[in-house]
């Protein structure tokens, strides 16, 4: 408690330094350790101090480089508004939106600003062929038997030794192992909810999230959120009393990008438990921090096993292997239930190339290429939707992830510019996709996973140009 | 109308002479064209003939040689009892006994006959890799990206072609792959059923069907079975008011290992959709005849789409892969919302290697070999089993598939017996974990998937005395 107190205090001094003008855009800030020096802290405070600031959007940290005060929250864009969505509002599923979205899913003809995920240099096609090649020799008969119902063994050690990078100390036997996070998700829905049940989410939110909920038979609460730090936790205990289960993307959220602040994570994890409400966390994007430290998760502060940490290899080295995993605390007899019940086991060998891919330090080399390819993608994406969309258009700042969350002038229709830019060849994912209400139709998601070509700065112009259109 | 009743008449005569001694144990059978020409019908009738007496028990093809009166009928073991579910009785999940075997699954220093898997020379370990390899070089980017939500078109297109084999006309858009049979009959329940509704299956019934449904919270219904013949058609007309869905494995069944014969698959396709329900019909075992010809499926009797055919390549060629496919007639948007749902997509890469196998005919060349395995395998447990179990033993005949059901004398406690076999090394399928009802507590599993061996045998035997010593 000691020690919480110090970093926010310090926090807050150089925010008013920030705020106040006394540290100016582009001026680079001490690093940890003179932070440590200054202000006689410990290494794990003073990362603490600048993730709040991060989280803040006020510092941003430069691959192998340090911290900066941030120059995009001073150009003059402001930040998408939070979310207020109706708290028991019936749910309007956009099934014919997203039909119609996805049915371009992997049309390479056209300009894909609308999936979340990565594209051509962002995938390490070559070194994952040789991983596979050598898993199929290393895996006992090439993975041609069941796998077990827990998951490759290697996989799970391997993830297990890793969540030291986000402040978890799980071991082997807390994962399962699952095709992709979704169905890590979709397996934590089946265990743990009934139909009539009540789950909140962000608002905006991943619509397979929704889409697999209400199909369950679930009822679905939005919640208010922040573009900066994710679902208000103010708005949760508010609606405490109405809800059975929780689902939150706790980092890099799509579509707002939000992450949430290790104050939020801890005290959300601890309303959640005190009222024994489950808490599944969707971590697909935590491994894509643009600055220098991991964001940590909900589960670091998970004391009684209530929450469901869910992610995957999908957003960050192979989505087309579908290797995710959850870490489900004391539920893990309902998930292997589920698991046995719906799948049996999953495909050991992706499991054996990622484990391996992981644990030789691949992993790690490729996720920092990745990251600043990803940095640099956001702020060239930024650069070209600030110089060429129309007045009154606000945008997140996301600190990593994939999403860039826009919200375009009221009198545009997110709707109606999907049509203008689809008949062009681009892609884009309207913002009432992404909530069960009647919002959001001036807002669009655009994902940053099409690495940077004169042909994206192109389409983004031709983007803004559409919507300038509209406002006509 | 008119074929059916030729077939079917020429079939009871030769039963006759069968039954009335004319024809004698091991007599060698005119070939299916010497039938052809004696009776002056077509090929297609011929082979139905030989099906029906098949599935009947009285005539067994041997792989390249020919048809021959069955010894098996004539030894002096009868078939097990038809089985006698109660039609509404409530639902009592075997959990318990359930989880005690599943945890030995994969425990290779026990001799597993508990499992419906095959074991080492029956999978074609060395091939699958090398295909893994091509599968790797074929595959746009090696599959490291999303594949379609319908799955790989190459697996399609092949499983669509390979339809004729049971009658069937599919075409590669009539499919959806599924991570394995068990995952495509969730997504097919998942698609069809909501709690409180009714599903009939067969009695005994592979466990997994039955828990995903009651954990769905359907009701299960068990309806009498023939270990020759399958399903009562009479019991399901009976109960046709009080269901909602029907499951059948339709072809060589797990545990009782019955073939539906062709007139009760029309008669049931039928029967089901004149009252407007979905029939999923697991054909997983449909490819593993003993005889010369694939029996045919009920979707080969669908004439509205109302049949959901599952099938897998797990029990053929390689379970770890977790290939499996299902064709869901006019269920199939419901189906695809389900796959993108809960899992997106399926892996690529296993699929492109599956249908490289087969569409370059090792996929026959293996079952040929396979097949004549598993029927050399069958004859060797059975004669086995007839000389070392104890008197009132009942054996079922299949003419395919993995499964031996064994109905032990009355005395005899099949869990008694596990617990007794479990402390040998010896794992066995108990008859209570196939139904939801007080039942089958005499009677045993034993699957043919582990090739024959001394060891194989001995353990046979050591159970065949372990039965006698429960029977004082």
């Amino acid at each position: 408690m000691e020690q919480e107190y110090i970093y926010q205090r310090i926090a807050t001094s150089i925010a008013d330094q920030i705020r106040g003008g006394v540290l100016k855009p582009g001026d680079r800030l001490p690093s940890v350790r003179m932070l440590c020096t200054t202000y006689k802290v410990s290494m794990n405070t003073a990362s603490r101090i600048y993730q709040e600031l991060e989280a803040n959007g006020l510092v941003e940290a430069k691959p192998q480089s340090g911290y900066f005060v941030t120059n995009l929250s001073f150009v003059d864009i402001p930040l998408p508004e939070v979310s207020k969505p109706v708290l028991l509002a019936n749910n309007k599923e956009p099934k014919e939106i997203i039909r119609k979205v996805y049915s371009n899913m992997g049309n390479r003809s056209l300009t894909l600003f609308s999936y979340s995920t990565l594209y051509d240099d962002f995938l390490p096609v070559m070194k994952m062929k040789k991983e596979m090649l050598a898993a199929s020799r290393t895996l006992v008969n090439g993975g041609i038997e069941y796998d077990s119902v827990s998951g490759n063994l290697n996989l799970r050690r391997v993830i297990a030794q890793r969540s030291i990078t986000w402040g978890g100390s799980l071991m082997e036997e807390d994962i399962v192992t699952a095709n992709g996070s979704m169905s890590a998700i979709s397996m934590c829905l089946l265990a743990l909810g009934k139909p009539g049940d009540t789950i909140a989410i962000e608002s905006p939110c991943y619509p397979g999230v929704f889409q697999l909920a209400i199909d369950l038979g679930f009822k679905v609460v939005e919640l208010p959120t922040d573009p900066v730090t994710g679902i208000k936790v103010s708005a949760l205990r508010e609606a405490i009393d109405h809800i059975d289960l929780c689902l939150l993307i706790s980092n890099y959220n799509t579509p707002m990008g939000s992450c949430m602040p290790e104050s939020h994570k801890k005290e959300i994890v601890a309303l959640l438990d005190q009222h024994n409400i489950p808490l599944i966390e969707d971590d697909v994007y935590g491994d894509l921090y643009f600055g220098n430290q991991r964001p940590s998760c909900c589960k670091a502060y998970d004391k009684t096993g209530n929450v469901l940490w869910c992610s995957s290899v999908s957003k960050t080295l192979a989505p087309g292997y579908r290797v995710g995993w959850v870490a489900p605390g004391k539920y893990k007899e309902q998930i292997l239930r589920q698991k046995l019940l719906h799948e049996i086991s999953t495909p050991g060998l992706m499991q054996e190339a990622v484990a391996s891919f992981m644990r030789t330090g691949k992993y790690d080399k490729h996720l920092r290429k990745l990251r600043h390819g990803l940095y640099e993608n956001y702020q060239k994406y930024l650069n070209t939707i600030i110089t060429s969309f129309p007045v009154h258009t606000k945008i997140n700042r996301p600190q990593g992830g994939l999403s860039l969350w826009i919200e375009l002038d009221q009198r545009i229709d997110a709707l109606a510019l999907y049509d203008l830019a689809i008949a062009e060849g681009i892609s884009i994912a309207p913002g009432r996709m992404f909530t069960v209400q009647e919002q959001f139709q001036n807002c669009i998601r655009l994902c940053i996973g099409l690495p940077w070509s004169i042909s994206v700065d192109q389409k983004l112009q031709r983007l803004g140009e559409l919507s300038k259109q509209l406002m006509k």
